[in-house]
Protein backbone atom coordinates (compact mmCIF):
# COMPACT_ATOMS: atom_id res chain seq x y z
CA UNK A 1 0.00 0.00 0.00
CA UNK A 2 1.62 3.31 -1.11
CA UNK A 3 -0.11 6.97 -0.22
CA UNK A 4 0.06 9.52 -2.80
CA UNK A 5 -1.05 12.40 -1.49
CA UNK A 6 -2.37 15.14 -4.55
CA UNK A 7 0.29 17.70 -3.17
CA UNK A 8 2.58 15.45 -2.82
CA UNK A 9 2.77 12.31 -5.79
CA UNK A 10 4.77 9.71 -4.98
CA UNK A 11 7.27 9.00 -7.58
CA UNK A 12 6.13 5.33 -7.86
CA UNK A 13 3.05 6.17 -8.70
CA UNK A 14 3.76 9.24 -11.93
CA UNK A 15 6.22 6.39 -13.11
CA UNK A 16 3.54 3.58 -13.39
CA UNK A 17 2.47 4.56 -16.56
CA UNK A 18 1.84 7.75 -18.63
CA UNK A 19 -0.52 10.19 -17.11
CA UNK A 20 -1.02 7.45 -14.40
CA UNK A 21 -3.90 8.30 -11.69
CA UNK A 22 -5.04 6.87 -8.41
CA UNK A 23 -6.10 4.53 -7.18
CA UNK A 24 -4.08 2.43 -8.60
CA UNK A 25 -3.55 -1.56 -8.61
CA UNK A 26 -0.06 -3.13 -10.05
CA UNK A 27 -0.24 -6.81 -9.20
CA UNK A 28 2.17 -9.63 -10.06
CA UNK A 29 0.70 -12.74 -12.08
CA UNK A 30 1.17 -15.22 -13.96
CA UNK A 31 1.40 -13.59 -16.81
CA UNK A 32 3.68 -11.10 -15.34
CA UNK A 33 3.09 -7.77 -14.18
CA UNK A 34 -0.49 -5.67 -14.44
CA UNK A 35 -0.91 -2.23 -14.10
CA UNK A 36 -4.40 -0.83 -13.88
CA UNK A 37 -5.75 2.08 -13.13
CA UNK A 38 -8.69 3.89 -11.80
CA UNK A 39 -11.79 2.53 -10.46
CA UNK A 40 -13.33 0.61 -14.24
CA UNK A 41 -9.76 -0.25 -15.03
CA UNK A 42 -9.45 -1.95 -11.17
CA UNK A 43 -12.62 -3.37 -11.02
CA UNK A 44 -12.82 -5.49 -14.51
CA UNK A 45 -9.18 -5.95 -13.90
CA UNK A 46 -10.37 -8.00 -10.74
CA UNK A 47 -13.76 -9.72 -12.25
CA UNK A 48 -11.80 -11.49 -14.55
CA UNK A 49 -9.03 -12.49 -12.82
CA UNK A 50 -11.30 -13.31 -9.18
CA UNK A 51 -14.22 -14.80 -10.75
CA UNK A 52 -15.39 -16.41 -7.44
CA UNK A 53 -17.48 -14.15 -6.16
CA UNK A 54 -18.91 -12.59 -9.04
CA UNK A 55 -18.25 -8.81 -8.51
CA UNK A 56 -20.93 -8.24 -11.54
CA UNK A 57 -23.49 -10.92 -10.74
CA UNK A 58 -23.67 -14.11 -13.05
CA UNK A 59 -25.52 -14.22 -16.36
CA UNK A 60 -25.59 -11.87 -19.01
CA UNK A 61 -28.51 -9.56 -18.24
CA UNK A 62 -27.58 -9.42 -14.92
CA UNK A 63 -24.30 -8.27 -15.41
CA UNK A 64 -25.39 -5.80 -18.04
CA UNK A 65 -27.71 -4.48 -15.82
CA UNK A 66 -25.12 -4.54 -12.39
CA UNK A 67 -22.82 -2.03 -15.10
CA UNK A 68 -24.95 -0.21 -16.28
CA UNK A 69 -26.45 0.84 -12.50
CA UNK A 70 -22.72 0.78 -11.65
CA UNK A 71 -21.37 3.53 -13.96
CA UNK A 72 -24.75 5.59 -13.20
CA UNK A 73 -23.78 5.74 -9.15
CA UNK A 74 -20.13 6.72 -10.41
CA UNK A 75 -21.34 9.36 -12.96
CA UNK A 76 -24.35 10.73 -10.63
CA UNK A 77 -22.58 10.90 -7.56
CA UNK A 78 -19.24 12.67 -8.84
CA UNK A 79 -21.14 15.87 -8.85
CA UNK A 80 -22.13 15.16 -5.28
CA UNK A 81 -18.76 15.01 -4.78
CA UNK A 82 -17.55 17.88 -6.60
CA UNK A 83 -19.79 20.12 -5.15
CA UNK A 84 -21.03 18.82 -1.14
CA UNK A 85 -18.61 16.88 -0.55
CA UNK A 86 -15.97 18.98 -1.92
CA UNK A 87 -17.17 22.02 0.30
CA UNK A 88 -17.51 19.26 3.11
CA UNK A 89 -13.87 18.66 2.60
CA UNK A 90 -12.54 21.91 2.44
CA UNK A 91 -14.46 23.48 5.12
CA UNK A 92 -12.54 20.56 7.30
CA UNK A 93 -9.44 21.98 5.54
CA UNK A 94 -9.48 25.72 5.95
CA UNK A 95 -11.91 26.40 9.03
CA UNK A 96 -11.63 29.99 8.20
CA UNK A 97 -13.31 29.98 5.32
CA UNK A 98 -17.07 30.31 4.79
CA UNK A 99 -19.49 27.86 3.10
CA UNK A 100 -19.97 28.53 0.10
CA UNK A 101 -24.24 28.05 0.06
CA UNK A 102 -24.19 27.85 -4.22
CA UNK A 103 -22.12 24.56 -4.03
CA UNK A 104 -24.15 23.14 -0.99
CA UNK A 105 -27.92 23.16 -1.99
CA UNK A 106 -26.40 22.33 -5.73
CA UNK A 107 -25.05 19.72 -4.13
CA UNK A 108 -28.13 18.45 -1.79
CA UNK A 109 -30.66 18.75 -4.85
CA UNK A 110 -28.44 16.16 -6.91
CA UNK A 111 -27.81 13.64 -3.51
CA UNK A 112 -31.51 14.15 -3.31
CA UNK A 113 -32.75 12.89 -6.96
CA UNK A 114 -30.36 10.24 -6.70
CA UNK A 115 -31.19 9.18 -3.53
CA UNK A 116 -34.90 8.75 -5.07
CA UNK A 117 -33.26 6.67 -7.78
CA UNK A 118 -31.56 4.54 -5.41
CA UNK A 119 -34.53 4.50 -3.23
CA UNK A 120 -36.72 2.76 -6.18
CA UNK A 121 -34.14 -0.18 -7.16
CA UNK A 122 -33.84 -0.88 -3.42
CA UNK A 123 -37.67 -1.48 -3.52
CA UNK A 124 -38.17 -3.44 -6.00
CA UNK A 125 -35.20 -5.18 -6.01
CA UNK A 126 -33.40 -6.01 -2.17
CA UNK A 127 -30.23 -4.64 -3.92
CA UNK A 128 -29.48 -2.21 -6.38
CA UNK A 129 -28.91 -4.12 -9.82
CA UNK A 130 -30.65 -7.08 -8.54
CA UNK A 131 -31.58 -9.71 -5.78
CA UNK A 132 -27.48 -10.33 -5.01
CA UNK A 133 -25.57 -7.97 -4.17
CA UNK A 134 -22.75 -6.37 -6.25
CA UNK A 135 -20.39 -3.61 -7.08
CA UNK A 136 -23.38 -1.49 -7.48
CA UNK A 137 -23.97 -2.06 -4.05
CA UNK A 138 -20.28 -1.45 -2.98
CA UNK A 139 -19.69 1.64 -5.45
CA UNK A 140 -23.22 3.14 -3.72
CA UNK A 141 -22.22 2.63 0.13
CA UNK A 142 -19.24 4.01 -0.10
CA UNK A 143 -20.24 6.93 -1.69
CA UNK A 144 -23.23 7.53 0.45
CA UNK A 145 -20.69 6.62 3.55
CA UNK A 146 -18.46 9.73 2.63
CA UNK A 147 -21.81 12.29 2.90
CA UNK A 148 -23.17 10.30 5.89
CA UNK A 149 -20.51 11.00 7.93
CA UNK A 150 -21.30 14.50 7.49
CA UNK A 151 -24.96 14.18 8.33
CA UNK A 152 -26.23 14.92 4.70
CA UNK A 153 -28.08 12.05 3.72
CA UNK A 154 -32.18 12.23 5.00
CA UNK A 155 -32.54 8.79 5.60
CA UNK A 156 -36.05 8.85 6.59
CA UNK A 157 -37.12 10.37 3.05
CA UNK A 158 -35.92 6.56 1.32
CA UNK A 159 -36.98 4.23 3.75
CA UNK A 160 -36.08 1.56 1.70
CA UNK A 161 -32.53 2.46 0.82
CA UNK A 162 -32.23 2.58 4.72
CA UNK A 163 -32.92 -0.88 5.34
CA UNK A 164 -30.69 -1.64 2.15
CA UNK A 165 -27.90 0.71 3.93
CA UNK A 166 -27.90 -0.85 7.14
CA UNK A 167 -27.29 -3.86 5.57
CA UNK A 168 -24.17 -2.87 3.90
CA UNK A 169 -22.77 -1.20 7.08
CA UNK A 170 -22.97 -4.88 8.77
CA UNK A 171 -20.82 -6.43 6.10
CA UNK A 172 -17.42 -6.87 7.41
CA UNK A 173 -15.58 -5.21 5.00
CA UNK A 174 -17.39 -2.08 6.07
CA UNK A 175 -15.37 -2.42 9.76
CA UNK A 176 -12.52 -0.59 8.25
CA UNK A 177 -14.87 2.13 6.49
CA UNK A 178 -16.84 3.11 9.44
CA UNK A 179 -13.54 3.10 12.09
CA UNK A 180 -12.05 5.72 9.85
CA UNK A 181 -12.05 9.55 11.41
CA UNK A 182 -11.46 12.82 10.34
CA UNK A 183 -9.15 15.00 12.48
CA UNK A 184 -11.35 17.36 14.52
CA UNK A 185 -14.53 15.97 12.78
CA UNK A 186 -16.81 14.31 14.51
CA UNK A 187 -19.14 11.90 12.21
CA UNK A 188 -22.87 12.44 11.98
CA UNK A 189 -24.10 10.56 15.39
CA UNK A 190 -25.62 7.58 13.72
CA UNK A 191 -22.72 7.22 11.27
CA UNK A 192 -21.24 3.64 12.61
CA UNK A 193 -24.71 2.90 14.51
CA UNK A 194 -25.77 -0.46 12.53
CA UNK A 195 -29.25 -0.02 13.51
CA UNK A 196 -29.49 3.48 12.49
CA UNK B 1 -32.81 0.91 -34.79
CA UNK B 2 -34.85 3.10 -32.59
CA UNK B 3 -34.50 6.82 -32.56
CA UNK B 4 -35.38 8.82 -28.99
CA UNK B 5 -34.47 12.85 -29.36
CA UNK B 6 -34.21 13.83 -25.93
CA UNK B 7 -37.32 16.20 -26.60
CA UNK B 8 -39.37 13.86 -27.49
CA UNK B 9 -38.22 10.31 -25.87
CA UNK B 10 -39.49 6.99 -27.14
CA UNK B 11 -41.74 5.20 -24.83
CA UNK B 12 -40.29 1.56 -25.54
CA UNK B 13 -36.83 3.49 -24.77
CA UNK B 14 -37.95 4.82 -21.28
CA UNK B 15 -39.42 1.34 -20.41
CA UNK B 16 -36.67 -0.65 -21.01
CA UNK B 17 -35.46 -0.44 -17.14
CA UNK B 18 -35.76 1.90 -14.01
CA UNK B 19 -34.17 5.32 -15.52
CA UNK B 20 -32.78 3.70 -18.40
CA UNK B 21 -30.90 6.29 -20.52
CA UNK B 22 -29.14 6.29 -23.86
CA UNK B 23 -27.53 4.58 -25.83
CA UNK B 24 -29.16 1.18 -25.30
CA UNK B 25 -28.72 -2.58 -26.52
CA UNK B 26 -31.33 -4.86 -26.45
CA UNK B 27 -30.48 -8.60 -27.46
CA UNK B 28 -32.66 -11.75 -27.58
CA UNK B 29 -29.92 -14.09 -27.12
CA UNK B 30 -29.94 -17.95 -25.95
CA UNK B 31 -30.07 -16.95 -22.10
CA UNK B 32 -32.89 -14.56 -22.81
CA UNK B 33 -32.94 -10.96 -23.02
CA UNK B 34 -30.38 -8.57 -22.43
CA UNK B 35 -30.96 -4.73 -22.08
CA UNK B 36 -27.40 -2.80 -21.62
CA UNK B 37 -27.41 0.80 -21.13
CA UNK B 38 -24.86 3.25 -21.70
CA UNK B 39 -21.22 2.84 -22.80
CA UNK B 40 -19.31 0.63 -20.14
CA UNK B 41 -22.06 -1.58 -20.13
CA UNK B 42 -22.83 -2.24 -24.25
CA UNK B 43 -19.32 -2.53 -24.90
CA UNK B 44 -18.12 -5.07 -22.13
CA UNK B 45 -21.37 -7.00 -22.52
CA UNK B 46 -19.86 -7.28 -26.37
CA UNK B 47 -16.35 -7.66 -25.50
CA UNK B 48 -17.81 -10.92 -23.04
CA UNK B 49 -20.49 -11.97 -25.21
CA UNK B 50 -18.22 -11.71 -28.65
CA UNK B 51 -14.39 -12.28 -27.83
CA UNK B 52 -13.15 -12.34 -31.27
CA UNK B 53 -11.97 -10.14 -32.86
CA UNK B 54 -11.36 -8.39 -28.59
CA UNK B 55 -11.90 -4.93 -28.21
CA UNK B 56 -10.06 -4.22 -24.87
CA UNK B 57 -7.46 -6.58 -26.43
CA UNK B 58 -5.80 -9.99 -25.42
CA UNK B 59 -3.75 -10.35 -22.03
CA UNK B 60 -4.04 -8.75 -18.48
CA UNK B 61 -1.41 -6.05 -18.88
CA UNK B 62 -3.15 -5.07 -21.93
CA UNK B 63 -6.66 -5.33 -20.98
CA UNK B 64 -6.32 -3.36 -18.46
CA UNK B 65 -4.19 -0.54 -19.59
CA UNK B 66 -7.39 -0.58 -23.02
CA UNK B 67 -9.41 0.09 -19.99
CA UNK B 68 -7.66 3.01 -18.37
CA UNK B 69 -7.14 4.68 -21.80
CA UNK B 70 -11.05 4.21 -22.77
CA UNK B 71 -12.56 5.31 -19.13
CA UNK B 72 -10.05 8.44 -19.13
CA UNK B 73 -10.64 9.53 -22.73
CA UNK B 74 -14.64 9.10 -21.80
CA UNK B 75 -13.80 11.47 -18.83
CA UNK B 76 -11.78 14.12 -20.13
CA UNK B 77 -13.60 14.12 -23.40
CA UNK B 78 -16.87 15.01 -21.66
CA UNK B 79 -15.62 18.05 -20.43
CA UNK B 80 -14.72 19.00 -23.97
CA UNK B 81 -18.32 18.02 -24.97
CA UNK B 82 -19.82 19.84 -22.55
CA UNK B 83 -18.41 23.05 -23.54
CA UNK B 84 -16.68 23.23 -26.86
CA UNK B 85 -18.65 20.75 -28.80
CA UNK B 86 -22.13 21.97 -26.89
CA UNK B 87 -21.93 25.44 -28.18
CA UNK B 88 -20.88 24.64 -31.81
CA UNK B 89 -24.33 22.37 -31.28
CA UNK B 90 -25.97 25.33 -29.70
CA UNK B 91 -24.56 27.57 -32.22
CA UNK B 92 -26.12 25.70 -35.49
CA UNK B 93 -29.57 24.87 -33.35
CA UNK B 94 -30.15 29.05 -32.65
CA UNK B 95 -28.24 30.92 -35.36
CA UNK B 96 -29.11 34.16 -33.67
CA UNK B 97 -27.09 33.28 -30.73
CA UNK B 98 -24.08 34.81 -30.09
CA UNK B 99 -21.80 32.07 -29.06
CA UNK B 100 -20.40 32.13 -25.72
CA UNK B 101 -16.72 32.30 -26.20
CA UNK B 102 -16.19 31.51 -22.79
CA UNK B 103 -17.17 28.13 -23.11
CA UNK B 104 -15.17 27.68 -26.21
CA UNK B 105 -11.88 28.90 -24.70
CA UNK B 106 -12.55 27.03 -21.78
CA UNK B 107 -13.04 23.90 -24.52
CA UNK B 108 -10.31 24.91 -26.64
CA UNK B 109 -8.00 24.70 -23.67
CA UNK B 110 -9.27 21.43 -22.38
CA UNK B 111 -9.07 19.73 -26.00
CA UNK B 112 -5.54 20.99 -26.56
CA UNK B 113 -4.87 19.10 -23.07
CA UNK B 114 -5.64 15.69 -23.93
CA UNK B 115 -4.56 16.02 -27.59
CA UNK B 116 -1.39 16.16 -26.15
CA UNK B 117 -1.55 13.64 -24.05
CA UNK B 118 -2.79 11.45 -26.86
CA UNK B 119 -0.08 12.22 -29.20
CA UNK B 120 2.21 10.75 -26.97
CA UNK B 121 0.61 7.63 -26.74
CA UNK B 122 0.26 7.05 -30.34
CA UNK B 123 3.88 8.28 -30.61
CA UNK B 124 4.98 5.88 -27.91
CA UNK B 125 2.58 2.78 -29.11
CA UNK B 126 1.36 3.33 -32.70
CA UNK B 127 -2.11 3.18 -31.21
CA UNK B 128 -3.62 4.22 -27.75
CA UNK B 129 -3.73 1.64 -25.40
CA UNK B 130 -0.89 -0.56 -27.00
CA UNK B 131 0.66 -1.73 -30.32
CA UNK B 132 -3.31 -3.02 -31.80
CA UNK B 133 -6.23 -0.87 -31.61
CA UNK B 134 -8.86 -1.70 -29.37
CA UNK B 135 -11.56 0.45 -27.94
CA UNK B 136 -9.99 3.58 -26.46
CA UNK B 137 -8.96 3.70 -30.26
CA UNK B 138 -12.71 3.54 -31.26
CA UNK B 139 -13.12 5.82 -28.48
CA UNK B 140 -11.06 8.72 -29.27
CA UNK B 141 -11.59 8.96 -32.65
CA UNK B 142 -15.45 8.95 -32.37
CA UNK B 143 -14.79 11.88 -30.17
CA UNK B 144 -12.44 13.70 -32.38
CA UNK B 145 -14.51 13.34 -35.52
CA UNK B 146 -16.63 15.60 -34.02
CA UNK B 147 -14.39 18.23 -32.85
CA UNK B 148 -13.03 18.24 -36.45
CA UNK B 149 -16.03 18.89 -38.15
CA UNK B 150 -16.48 21.85 -36.74
CA UNK B 151 -12.43 22.38 -38.01
CA UNK B 152 -11.85 22.23 -34.00
CA UNK B 153 -8.60 20.21 -34.19
CA UNK B 154 -5.42 21.55 -34.47
CA UNK B 155 -3.51 18.59 -36.27
CA UNK B 156 -0.35 20.11 -36.89
CA UNK B 157 -0.01 20.29 -33.22
CA UNK B 158 0.39 16.64 -32.96
CA UNK B 159 2.15 14.96 -35.65
CA UNK B 160 1.72 11.74 -34.43
CA UNK B 161 -1.73 11.04 -33.05
CA UNK B 162 -2.72 12.92 -37.04
CA UNK B 163 -0.98 9.30 -39.09
CA UNK B 164 -3.12 8.00 -36.03
CA UNK B 165 -6.29 9.42 -37.20
CA UNK B 166 -5.39 9.25 -40.85
CA UNK B 167 -5.52 5.14 -40.00
CA UNK B 168 -8.48 5.26 -38.11
CA UNK B 169 -10.31 7.33 -40.80
CA UNK B 170 -8.95 4.75 -43.41
CA UNK B 171 -11.40 1.89 -41.28
CA UNK B 172 -14.64 0.34 -42.98
CA UNK B 173 -16.17 1.29 -40.05
CA UNK B 174 -15.59 4.79 -40.23
CA UNK B 175 -17.44 5.08 -43.64
CA UNK B 176 -21.00 6.35 -42.78
CA UNK B 177 -19.61 9.07 -39.54
CA UNK B 178 -17.51 10.87 -42.44
CA UNK B 179 -20.27 10.61 -44.94
CA UNK B 180 -22.89 12.31 -42.27
CA UNK B 181 -23.69 15.74 -42.39
CA UNK B 182 -25.05 18.74 -40.60
CA UNK B 183 -27.91 20.21 -42.16
CA UNK B 184 -26.42 24.05 -43.30
CA UNK B 185 -23.21 23.56 -41.21
CA UNK B 186 -20.70 22.80 -44.04
CA UNK B 187 -17.30 19.93 -42.49
CA UNK B 188 -14.25 21.46 -42.42
CA UNK B 189 -12.15 21.22 -45.73
CA UNK B 190 -10.57 17.68 -44.62
CA UNK B 191 -12.94 16.38 -42.55
CA UNK B 192 -13.47 13.23 -44.41
CA UNK B 193 -10.18 13.03 -46.10
CA UNK B 194 -8.53 10.42 -45.89
CA UNK B 195 -5.09 11.68 -46.46
CA UNK B 196 -5.24 15.22 -44.79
Amino acid sequence: MIESPVWAPHRDVTNLLPGASLPALVEQGPEGRVVACGTHSICEHLEESCPSPRLLLAGRADRAEARRVWARIEGALAEVNESLLAERISQWVRRDRQPDSAALRAGAHALRGQLTFLNALAEMRGHLAGRQMSLADLCAAAHLSAYDYFGDVEWDAVPDLKLWYGRMKSRPSFRGLLADRLDAVRPAQHYADLDF
